[in-house]
């Protein structure tokens, strides 16, 4: 151990390695904790589970800025002993999310790109402690993150403390995956110098001085695997479509099969798009996005992935294996960011991604829902999908145009929240097919909208709300007392359809 | 005429002139016109006066982009004609908004900042003539615009044709206040080397090819005046309130007392805080913003500004006599941009703007309605308010707490159409007060709002829908049912009041 550990940590640090108990002790109630962590990937693990331990029988509580998601039953394990007072920007933890619901945890649903700004100004309450997983410390004075940067790099530039939990579990060929670049403050920041998806304009890790660091804790613990949703039937067409919908663009002359920096969400919808790139026409890809899952990295085996660029890599347990066992083959095609840099504005309009991500509704206008059941209950959260929507060159929304077996439609008369407004959604695909809202006016979006993306069973009857809302005339015709019929319906009845079919 | 002319005109170019009936003769049914204008500034105005002479005999129609809304009647009388198929990205005229939310004109309101980039990128139908008002064509080349630039620059870069309206009234002084940049496609794009509100980039005219001048067209005519609204007591009050706030920014170090670049609505509310910075202890400001209003050019007399970078400039008739008979006095001061720069994602991020915009409504939670009276019908558009509000530093929203004698609560359980959502709004003002929603949650939120910002008339009202939701649980919780209770009510009792108070 001692040998090994002298190529990842300096000497001069050795003093400070504790054990994750004696690091949780030094927490106490109130304070804010800067997590690693950044879609179940590159999470503090060690210390977070010891303060778990801790809270058992002394119960307090912290606030708990993370990148975005957290494996390790991390948001599960805090959640259900109380200790989270306020949450952002980030989760998808069942638990969590319920104390969300009822009120318990506070959760601020952000753009991930915004949280480092209002670190970075001071807005937020001030970070007690940073926690960061890292696969080394140089001798000159960087943390070198491991599968993800998220907002690592704002956490201990702005942080009073840093506690580094040094897994030695992971590939020393990490070094070098990572560029940290981090924004001067607003009014005396720079162009951020990215003119492309490969470019390298940071330092391989986190800077630090030497005395901020109060504590190491050595881990071996490794990510939470991804859970693989395989494409079915329906996520198949839908991609289908949307590989159509590329291919007129290029016919239009307005993409080459080169297409232009892809953002991709998580899920199955992405999985199925990536998949369908495998054997495509398309080639020379890049990739310009937050999280990068197995169907990257089938890509860039099949030599369609030209470089790869985000803020974590979250695989599965196998594709884990395979990409680890064997990094040096993956790694100068790889470049990890901090979320800010993956997300910032500035680069997605610069680059013009092309971002694709899931809708949880979307209405006839063309707004989208990403977060809120039934305009109350958070979901997950809004993510980077602002970020990119509002600065990409092509900004897609995918859904199925139903869920719970038909009783509910993902296109609605009017969106019960909204996270993107009409101004920001370019094109909408679900199984059934793709509007192109681009240059349209709202009752062109509305009547295209119904016709290529609504489930059959449901046209009529966004139809009949359609035609009502038009004898009201206005710019985006409505009727409020029935603008949310549908889900007022499907809480009473079970279902959004007005009208049950009569079963025989 | 003669001798005046060959000071802004090549002589090469002097067969070129033409009347504005012969102008308006080239167009063709079906045909898209794009034309200079922002806010009342700059606008072409002979040839589509001349147009719609000859609509009156000659019925057809043309798609029109503009920078953002027009004055000179131009939007009116187009409309009244019937000559407007679609229009883009902003108005303010009556006229053409009853025909919007007749639907007689497909409208699409758009970000300021996205319109260039649509035309770039060959998504909008192409541009047939791109009409612009110059007050000089440069012997090497280039269209010095008036008192706007707007998307002139796009249009004459992208227009099949191009016709100018030279206009000889104006000073010749307004050579060289212009600053044209025009970005590269994306993708091949790099930074805009802007990291000051003063910094040039550009040119002072707009690059054009001789031979892609099909006319010039002679003109005299002046831009129509704003019409100033002065502030009342709550407008002051509004002001009053805002101060206190950067006051306290300033107090916590966030700010300095030259504040931040500031981008500032039109209206009255804007007014009154430029004015109350007059006699403020804030020095050295700096304006990037879309409109220069006067407020802005008492604020140079006044020693207080000391850059003011945009768009346009729109002054009442006094202050324009005042502004352009002493034009050198200012100059060094102004810059006139492209709005897709003065508006541009990148640079607002990077200059960090403190941008205060009137809100038409706003909910509990903090969504921002901009644009839709009772979410269908359209007021003017949503401008370049998400442009700045996504980006800025401070993303400030102020209206009154109620309109028409009370009878409407600016402050609602649930906007009727939400142009802003809640991770992208920061502060509230009303005359009431200021919710600072910086850090909150979603109930935080709407108890901050409640008390701070809703007129006391109101406040029970929104408490009683807040508790109730309250008891569905939820991050957002909501009554779906009574979300749009208010606006409902006012349509069939002409309040928003529920229990209308007895008078005796």
């Amino acid at each position: 151990m001692e040998k090994e550990l002298s190529n990842v940590l300096p000497e001069s640090l050795k003093g400070k390695i504790v054990s994750a108990d004696e690091a949780a002790s030094w927490f106490e109630n109130g304070m804010t904790l800067g997590l690693s962590g950044f879609t179940r990937a590159g999470d503090a693990k060690a210390v977070p589970l010891a303060l778990v331990e801790r809270a058992k029988t002394d119960p307090f509580k912290v606030n708990v800025y993370t990148g975005a998601s957290l494996g390790s039953d991390i948001d599960k394990l805090m959640s259900e002993q109380g200790l989270i007072a306020k949450r952002l920007p980030y989760q998808t933890d069942n638990t969590i999310r319920k104390k969300i619901n009822q009120g318990d945890v506070l959760y601020i649903d952000q753009h991930l790109s915004h949280t480092a700004e209002l670190v970075r100004a001071g807005v937020l309450p001030e970070i007690d402690f940073a926690i960061v997983e890292a696969v080394a410390i140089t001798e000159d004075g960087m943390i070198i993150p491991t599968t993800s940067v998220g907002n690592s790099p704002i956490f201990v530039q702005k942080a009073k403390n840093v506690i580094v939990e040094l897994n030695t579990n992971l590939p020393k060929e990490l070094v070098g995956v990572h560029d940290i670049y981090l924004p001067e403050k607003q009014g005396e920041r720079k162009p951020i110098p990215l003119t492309n998806s490969s470019d390298r304009i940071g330092k391989i890790g986190i800077p630090v001085e030497f005395d901020r660091i109060k504590g190491i804790v050595l881990t071996t613990e490794t990510d939470s695997p991804s859970t693989i949703v395989q494409p079915d039937e329906e996520t198949q067409t839908m991609a289908n479509h949307l590989m159509s919908f590329l291919r007129k663009e290029i016919e239009a002359g307005r993409l080459d099969k080169t297409l232009a920096p892809l953002q991709i969400g998580v899920g199955s919808v992405a999985n199925a798009v990536l998949h369908g790139m495998l054997t495509s026409e398309f080639h020379d890809l890049e990739v310009y996005s937050e999280v990068l899952q197995d169907a990257v990295f089938d890509l860039i085996d099949a030599g369609k992935v030209k470089v790869a660029s985000a803020t974590s890599i979250t695989l599965s347990e196998e594709k884990g294996n395979e990409v680890y066992g064997n990094f040096e083959k993956y790694k100068d095609k790889l470049i990890l960011r901090p979320q800010e840099i993956s997300n910032y504005p500035e680069i997605v309009r610069r680059l013009g991604t092309i971002s694709i991500n899931t809708a949880l509704e979307v209405d006839i206008y063309g707004n989208v829902n990403s977060t809120h059941v039934s305009g109350t209950k958070m979901m997950n959260g809004i993510g980077g999908s602002g970020d990119f929507a509002r600065n990409a060159r092509l900004t897609v929304f995918v859904t199925k145009s139903v869920a719970k077996g038909g009783n509910i439609s993902s296109i609605v008369p009017f969106v019960s929240h909204v996270d993107h407004t009409e101004h920001d959604v370019d094109v909408i695909v679900t199984e059934q097919g793709y509007a192109d809202l681009r240059g349209l006016a709202p009752r062109e979006r509305a009547e295209l909208i119904i016709e290529n993306c609504a489930h059959p069973m449901y046209k009529e009857q966004l139809k009949d709300y359609y035609f009502e809302a038009l004898t009201q005339g206005g710019q985006t015709p409505h009727i409020l007392e029935k603008a949310f019929s549908f889900h007022i319906n499907f809480a009473k009845n079970g279902t959004m359809l007005e009208k049950v079919p009569v079963t025989n």
